[in-house]
C-alpha cells in the first residue's frame, strides 16, 4: 500500500475534499484516483499537483485525446507501473481505441530504440538542426 | 563526431543508396539526416530501422502529427539530445506550432513530476485499473 | 523471488556471515535486508557492494538522514520499486518525518519536470555556468 | 540555442516581467536563468512553473539547502546538462561546499548501482517493508 | 493482466499463427511468451518486431550468448521487470551460469554508478576520445 | 570544464597519484582518463571507485571484452555522453570491432523498445519465469 496510506472522503479535511471535489466535478467522475488519495497527506502538494494537471490537460492548441496519449507515452517509456495503468484508463475515456494503443507503443517503443541508436553512435546534430 | 563517421551519398554502396533513396522519395526532401549516415555503415540495421520507421510513422489511427509529437516527447523525456534537435524539426514539418511545442513540454513535464509522485508514494494501483 | 534465492544466515558461508555481521553491527539490526541475502551468492560482490555502502553513507559533509533523503530520491526518480520500499523505511530510520517525505518527493517531483522542460525546449547552459 | 529562442526583459511583455520580477527578488538576483527565457514563450507554462519551484524549493520541513541538494542528486541522474550546470551554481549559492558535492555525487552514484542491483537480481521486498 | 489480454493459440488469426510458429521453430521451443501474445492484438507490430529481433539476436559478429547477456543488461538498466524476467530465462538458455549473471550485475551496477559520477561532475570529454 | 576542475599528475597529492600510477600500471598505459582527474578532488571516492571498476572489469567468467561491451550498452542507453566517448574507446582496446559496435548498438536498440513495449502493454510475467 501507499507509504504514507490512503485518505478516503469521509477521513478527508475541508482543504482536501475541496481539491477530491474539484476533481470530481471537473473530470464527471464519482471518485477519486488512489493517486490523489497518497498526496493528501501533503494537501498543499495536492492541491497544486491537480492545478497544474487541470490547467497541463485541458484542451488547448493540442485536444484531451491527443494530451492524454502523451501522457500515457511518457509514463510507458519511464516504466511507471502506476501511471501506465491508470493513465491508459484515463486513455480510453477520452477515445483512445485499441487501435490507437497499438500505434502509441509501436511509436514509443521505436522512438527509445533510435534515441539509443542516435547516442550509442554519438550522431552530431545536422547543421540545420541547431536554432540559431 | 559520429563514433564511425558519416556516409555520404557519393560514397555510399548501392544498398545504402537505396535506402537514402527511399528515405528521400519518403519524406520528400533532398537529402538524409546524420542519423541515417551514421546507421550507413551496418546497411542492415540501416534498412531495418529505416523499414521500421516508416511503417509505424505511416498515418493509420493515428496521424503524423500526432506520431511525430509523440516521439518529440519520448526523446525530451529521454533527454536525447541529438533526437530532440531531429525530431523538432519533424514535429515542425508535420504542422507542429509552437503552441502545440508548448503544450507538448507541459505534458511532457507533468507526466515526468507525477510518475515519480506515484512510485515515490508507493501508490497501489486502484482495483478498477487493473485489466482482468 | 530473487533470480538466485536468498541466503540466510544459517545457510551463509563464513565469509557471507562475516558481511551479515558486520551490516548488522554497523546498522543496529538483527536481520540483513533481502538485498544483501540475493547479492550473497557473490560474496565479492557482496563485500565491496556493502563496503562502499558504509563509506559512502556515513556522515561526512553531509549527516546521515541528508544521505539517506538523497538515496530515496534517486531510487523514487528511477523508479526502482525494491529500493524505495527499502529506503523509506531507511530514511525514517534516520529521522525522516512523514512532512519530510512528502517535501522530498515534490522536490523529485519537480526535478524531474523541469528537467525535461530544460531538455525539451534546448535550454542552452548560461555563461556563467560554464566551469571555466 | 533554445528552440524557440530566449526573451530578454526588454522584449518581455508585461505578464512575463511580472514573473522575471518575481524571480529576481525572490532569489535576490538581478538576472533570470535561461531556462526562464526560453519558457517565456508560454506565459501561462512560465508562471505555473515558476509558482510550483517557488513553493517546492521554500523552507519547510526540509531546508533550502538539502532541497537544492536533492534537485541536484536527481538532474544528476537524469543526465540532464543544463540542470546539472544551472542547480550545481543554485546549490553552491544555498551552502554547498566542494566536499559536499562530493558525497553527493557518491551517494547518487551508489543508489544508482544498487538500484539496478536489486532490479537485476529480481530481489523481492521484504515482508516488514511492505506498508500494510 | 496485459491492457489488451492474451492471444493463445487457438484463438490467433492465421497471420498471427505464422508467427507464433516462426518463433518456436526458431527458438526450439513448444510455446511463446506472454509478450508476443500481447503484441498479437497489432499483427502489423507482431511481425516487425518478431523479425527485429530474429535478425538483431542472431549470432554474427557478437555470439547469441553476448547478445542475450547485453540484451539483459539493459533490461536490468531499465527497470523492466518483464523484461528481467524473461530475458534472465533466455540468457540462461543460451549459456549464462549464475556466475556469468552475477559479474554482469556487477558491471551493469558500476556503468550505473559511473555514468552518473560522470554527468555529476560535468566531466569533459577528453580530447582524445573525440572522433574526428 | 569539469565542476571542481582536473587534478593532473604533478598536481595531485601522494594518495591520488597512487591511484593514477596503479590505473596507469593496470591498463598500460601512460595516462589517466579526465574522469579520474576530477574525482581526484575527492582522494576518497577516487580509490573506492577505482578499486571496484577494477574487481569488476577484471577477466572471470565473463572476458574483458564482453564487460566492457556491457559497459559501453549501458551508457549508451543512459546517454551518458562522457561515459559513450570514453567506453567506446575503451572497447576498442580491448577488440571491439565496427562490426561489434553496430551489433551492439542494434541490440541496445532492440532491447530498449521491447522494454517499453513490455511496459506498455503491462505484459503479466509468465508463470514458468518466476522463480519460486
Amino acid at each position: 500500500m501507499a507509504t504514507l496510506g490512503l485518505i478516503e472522503y469521509p477521513d478527508a479535511s475541508p482543504e482536501v475534499r475541496a481539491v477530491y471535489d474539484d476533481i470530481m466535478a471537473t473530470r464527471r467522475v464519482d471518485r477519486v484516483n488512489n493517486f490523489w488519495k497518497a498526496l493528501a497527506h501533503d494537501p498543499v502538494t495536492l492541491r497544486r499537483t491537480w492545478e497544474s494537471i487541470k490547467q497541463v490537460m485541458a484542451p488547448g492548441a493540442l485536444d484531451a485525446l491527443t494530451k492524454e496519449l502523451v501522457y500515457l507515452a511518457v509514463s510507458a517509456s519511464n516504466q511507471c507501473t502506476y501511471c501506465i495503468a491508470s493513465h491508459t484508463a484515463a486513455a480510453r475515456k477520452a477515445g483512445m481505441t485499441d487501435a490507437m494503443l497499438a500505434e502509441l507503443m509501436a511509436v514509443v517503443g521505436m522512438a527509445n530504440e533510435t534515441n539509443r541508436l542516435a547516442s550509442g553512435y554519438q550522431v552530431e546534430i545536422d547543421d540545420r538542426f541547431k536554432t540559431a
